[in-house]
Protein backbone atom coordinates (compact mmCIF):
# COMPACT_ATOMS: atom_id res chain seq x y z
CA UNK A 1 0.00 0.00 0.00
CA UNK A 2 1.00 3.87 0.07
CA UNK A 3 3.13 5.16 2.96
CA UNK A 4 0.27 6.74 5.11
CA UNK A 5 0.91 10.43 5.14
CA UNK A 6 2.00 10.73 8.43
CA UNK A 7 5.42 8.12 7.43
CA UNK A 8 8.35 10.92 7.52
CA UNK A 9 9.24 10.37 3.62
CA UNK A 10 11.55 12.18 1.57
CA UNK A 11 12.70 11.74 -2.07
CA UNK A 12 15.96 13.51 -3.86
CA UNK A 13 17.50 13.33 -7.57
CA UNK A 14 20.83 12.92 -7.33
CA UNK A 15 21.78 13.51 -10.94
CA UNK A 16 19.37 10.95 -12.94
CA UNK A 17 19.38 8.14 -9.92
CA UNK A 18 15.74 8.71 -7.91
CA UNK A 19 16.89 8.31 -3.96
CA UNK A 20 13.94 7.33 -1.94
CA UNK A 21 14.13 7.56 1.50
CA UNK A 22 11.32 6.06 4.08
CA UNK A 23 10.56 5.93 7.60
CA UNK A 24 8.11 2.84 8.14
CA UNK A 25 5.25 2.88 11.28
CA UNK A 26 5.15 -0.48 11.56
CA UNK A 27 1.35 0.12 12.93
CA UNK A 28 -0.32 1.88 10.37
CA UNK A 29 -3.83 1.86 11.73
CA UNK A 30 -4.33 0.24 15.67
CA UNK A 31 -5.01 3.41 18.08
CA UNK A 32 -2.83 5.93 16.74
CA UNK A 33 -4.69 8.04 19.04
CA UNK A 34 -2.61 6.15 22.13
CA UNK A 35 1.18 7.31 22.61
CA UNK A 36 2.72 3.93 22.39
CA UNK A 37 0.01 1.07 22.37
CA UNK A 38 0.65 -1.85 25.18
CA UNK A 39 -1.14 -4.44 26.16
CA UNK A 40 -1.73 -7.00 29.21
CA UNK A 41 -2.58 -10.09 29.36
CA UNK A 42 -3.68 -11.75 32.84
CA UNK A 43 -2.42 -15.44 32.37
CA UNK A 44 -5.27 -16.22 35.14
CA UNK A 45 -8.24 -14.45 32.61
CA UNK A 46 -7.36 -16.56 29.58
CA UNK A 47 -9.74 -19.66 29.15
CA UNK A 48 -8.48 -21.28 26.15
CA UNK A 49 -5.22 -23.55 26.24
CA UNK A 50 -3.68 -21.51 23.30
CA UNK A 51 -4.65 -17.96 22.69
CA UNK A 52 -2.12 -15.95 19.44
CA UNK A 53 -1.19 -12.61 20.28
CA UNK A 54 -1.01 -10.18 16.81
CA UNK A 55 2.90 -8.84 16.01
CA UNK A 56 2.25 -7.86 12.50
CA UNK A 57 0.16 -5.01 13.81
CA UNK A 58 -3.05 -5.69 10.62
CA UNK A 59 -5.48 -7.87 12.61
CA UNK A 60 -8.73 -6.63 13.05
CA UNK A 61 -9.05 -7.87 16.74
CA UNK A 62 -5.91 -6.47 18.05
CA UNK A 63 -4.20 -7.46 20.18
CA UNK A 64 -5.31 -11.02 19.31
CA UNK A 65 -4.20 -12.42 16.07
CA UNK A 66 -7.35 -13.15 13.30
CA UNK A 67 -4.56 -14.20 10.56
CA UNK A 68 -4.27 -11.42 8.84
CA UNK A 69 -0.61 -11.35 9.40
CA UNK A 70 -0.96 -14.49 6.41
CA UNK A 71 -1.93 -11.23 4.18
CA UNK A 72 0.73 -8.72 5.26
CA UNK A 73 3.36 -11.76 4.41
CA UNK A 74 2.49 -12.49 0.80
CA UNK A 75 1.78 -9.07 -0.21
CA UNK A 76 5.49 -7.14 1.02
CA UNK A 77 7.64 -10.83 1.41
CA UNK A 78 7.32 -10.20 5.36
CA UNK A 79 7.50 -13.38 7.56
CA UNK A 80 6.08 -11.91 10.48
CA UNK A 81 3.54 -14.09 12.90
CA UNK A 82 1.87 -13.76 16.42
CA UNK A 83 2.70 -14.58 20.15
CA UNK A 84 0.97 -17.99 21.18
CA UNK A 85 0.27 -18.28 24.60
CA UNK A 86 -0.24 -21.67 26.63
CA UNK A 87 -1.98 -22.29 29.69
CA UNK B 1 16.21 3.91 7.53
CA UNK B 2 16.37 3.25 3.76
CA UNK B 3 14.11 0.84 2.64
CA UNK B 4 15.55 -2.70 2.86
CA UNK B 5 16.45 -3.93 -0.90
CA UNK B 6 14.20 -6.63 -0.82
CA UNK B 7 11.16 -4.14 0.10
CA UNK B 8 9.17 -4.24 -3.02
CA UNK B 9 9.04 -0.13 -3.76
CA UNK B 10 8.16 1.35 -7.19
CA UNK B 11 7.68 5.39 -8.07
CA UNK B 12 6.79 7.64 -10.89
CA UNK B 13 6.21 10.90 -11.89
CA UNK B 14 3.17 12.04 -12.52
CA UNK B 15 2.77 15.19 -13.97
CA UNK B 16 5.29 17.76 -11.46
CA UNK B 17 4.30 15.59 -8.54
CA UNK B 18 6.16 12.35 -7.23
CA UNK B 19 4.58 9.37 -6.39
CA UNK B 20 5.98 7.05 -3.68
CA UNK B 21 4.84 3.99 -3.33
CA UNK B 22 6.49 1.24 -0.84
CA UNK B 23 5.46 -1.86 0.72
CA UNK B 24 7.12 -2.10 3.81
CA UNK B 25 8.35 -4.97 5.78
CA UNK B 26 7.38 -5.20 9.60
CA UNK B 27 10.83 -7.41 10.18
CA UNK B 28 13.72 -5.94 9.01
CA UNK B 29 16.10 -8.39 10.85
CA UNK B 30 14.73 -11.33 12.91
CA UNK B 31 15.30 -14.63 11.70
CA UNK B 32 14.57 -13.99 7.94
CA UNK B 33 15.60 -17.59 7.45
CA UNK B 34 12.20 -18.77 8.91
CA UNK B 35 8.90 -18.44 6.75
CA UNK B 36 7.19 -17.63 9.15
CA UNK B 37 8.67 -16.01 13.04
CA UNK B 38 5.82 -17.61 15.82
CA UNK B 39 6.96 -17.87 19.45
CA UNK B 40 5.15 -19.39 22.02
CA UNK B 41 5.19 -18.65 25.57
CA UNK B 42 4.25 -21.54 28.20
CA UNK B 43 2.77 -19.70 31.29
CA UNK B 44 3.65 -22.14 33.80
CA UNK B 45 7.59 -21.65 32.78
CA UNK B 46 7.16 -18.04 33.33
CA UNK B 47 9.23 -17.17 36.65
CA UNK B 48 8.37 -13.25 36.90
CA UNK B 49 4.75 -11.65 37.95
CA UNK B 50 5.69 -9.62 34.75
CA UNK B 51 6.85 -10.44 31.26
CA UNK B 52 7.46 -8.17 27.94
CA UNK B 53 6.86 -9.30 24.80
CA UNK B 54 7.70 -7.28 21.39
CA UNK B 55 5.59 -6.49 18.94
CA UNK B 56 8.44 -4.32 17.08
CA UNK B 57 10.41 -6.59 15.73
CA UNK B 58 13.80 -4.42 17.09
CA UNK B 59 14.54 -6.18 20.17
CA UNK B 60 17.68 -7.53 20.31
CA UNK B 61 16.65 -10.29 22.96
CA UNK B 62 13.55 -10.68 20.45
CA UNK B 63 10.52 -12.55 21.16
CA UNK B 64 11.50 -10.33 24.75
CA UNK B 65 11.18 -6.75 24.68
CA UNK B 66 14.23 -3.99 25.29
CA UNK B 67 12.96 -1.55 25.23
CA UNK B 68 13.81 -1.12 21.74
CA UNK B 69 10.42 0.24 20.44
CA UNK B 70 11.64 3.50 22.17
CA UNK B 71 14.22 3.94 19.71
CA UNK B 72 11.47 3.51 16.91
CA UNK B 73 8.98 5.42 18.04
CA UNK B 74 11.04 8.54 18.38
CA UNK B 75 13.03 7.78 15.10
CA UNK B 76 9.63 7.30 12.78
CA UNK B 77 6.97 8.62 14.52
CA UNK B 78 5.19 5.32 15.29
CA UNK B 79 3.52 3.89 18.58
CA UNK B 80 4.29 0.92 19.43
CA UNK B 81 4.83 -1.02 22.26
CA UNK B 82 4.87 -4.53 23.93
CA UNK B 83 2.30 -7.22 25.20
CA UNK B 84 2.99 -7.23 28.78
CA UNK B 85 2.27 -10.82 30.44
CA UNK B 86 1.41 -11.15 33.83
CA UNK B 87 1.12 -14.00 35.86
S1 LIG C 1 -2.89 -11.03 12.63
FE1 LIG C 1 -1.08 -10.05 13.31
S2 LIG C 1 0.23 -11.71 13.82
FE2 LIG C 1 -1.57 -12.65 13.15
S1 LIG D 1 11.57 -3.80 21.94
FE1 LIG D 1 9.96 -4.31 20.58
S2 LIG D 1 8.17 -3.78 21.71
FE2 LIG D 1 9.78 -3.29 23.03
Amino acid sequence: GLIASSTPASSRRRGAALVVRAEGNINTEIRKNEDKVVDSVVVSDLSKPLTAYCRCWRSGTFPLCDGSHVKHNKATGDNVGPLLVKK
